[in-house]
């Protein structure tokens, strides 16, 4: 049985119970969550989010690439959001390997090379500013200064504020 | 008081209860799931996700971009996921612009046009097709066959499966 097919009977019970179906497009607490993709991040939780209140934006790392820029300008000027809170976290993969490294091993098991960065980074505290640079550098979004940032603690559940200096 | 100084408020209860601080790393279902970031899915409830299961990517749409890639590519070659579900969903914003009228837009106010795409799209059922048909042209992702396509139902809580023709 693959996972999609697990998916499937899951959703059937969810759905069996599901009484939120009037909520409206843009999220209620106008704020787009900047978070790792890591399994043992479940942000909805974490943060005390409930359904239709906030944008979550997740990929390796957290990390602000164009595609988040993408996704943020959209949040911002087409669904009102206000506020970008990032979170990396503790125990991160993106801390075992190095790009120049894996995209070696790529070229050569596959005789490509990814044309993008992998973004490999050692210090989520330091990663989390870097983002927040990356984000005061975009001319377009509109709400552009409002942002926090958080490292989280996989071990302990816990959120600690990273401050920008 | 921001919707951050909210989180850490509300972090701090779930913190209080929190007693899954020893899994491991790589997601225990092996499987990545990239979804749209709308407010109003639960990705870990829609699917019956436990904490640890599963690598979970969002970006606006759930469309697959270069980061999508990138982080399907971290997942599986570092992180052992084996399976890639997709993710679109009802009442999307991405119908509601054209890439072209909003990059306009953006380039009348700021002077700057983004030199990436929105990549805005019509019908869900189509763009998951798409989704799929770029994954498969990826040349470096070890387990790029083993994909699933879903359309979720933000009235109903159901997931509808995409077929691939």
């Amino acid at each position: 049985m693959s996972r999609a097919d697990e998916f499937i009977d899951a959703n059937r019970q969810y759905a069996s119970q599901f009484t939120q179906g009037d909520l409206p497009m843009p999220p209620a607490r106008q704020v787009a969550v900047v978070a790792c993709m890591d399994a043992r991040l479940d942000v909805y939780r974490l943060l005390g989010l409930g359904l239709g209140e906030a944008h979550v934006i997740r990929n390796a790392g957290g990390v602000v690439t164009d595609d988040v820029v993408r996704s943020l300008l959209i949040s911002q000027r087409l669904l009102g959001t206000t506020e970008i809170v990032l979170i990396h976290h503790t125990d991160c993969g993106m801390w075992t390997f190095k790009d120049d490294a894996v995209k070696a091993d790529i070229e050569k098991e596959t005789g490509h090379r990814p044309a993008f960065a992998l973004d490999a980074f050692d210090d989520p505290y330091a990663d989390v500013r870097q983002s927040i640079r990356r984000l005061k550098a975009v001319p377009y979004l509109p709400n552009g200064e409002a942002i926090s940032g958080f490292v989280y603690n996989v071990a302990h559940g816990t959120l600690e504020p990273v401050s920008e200096a």
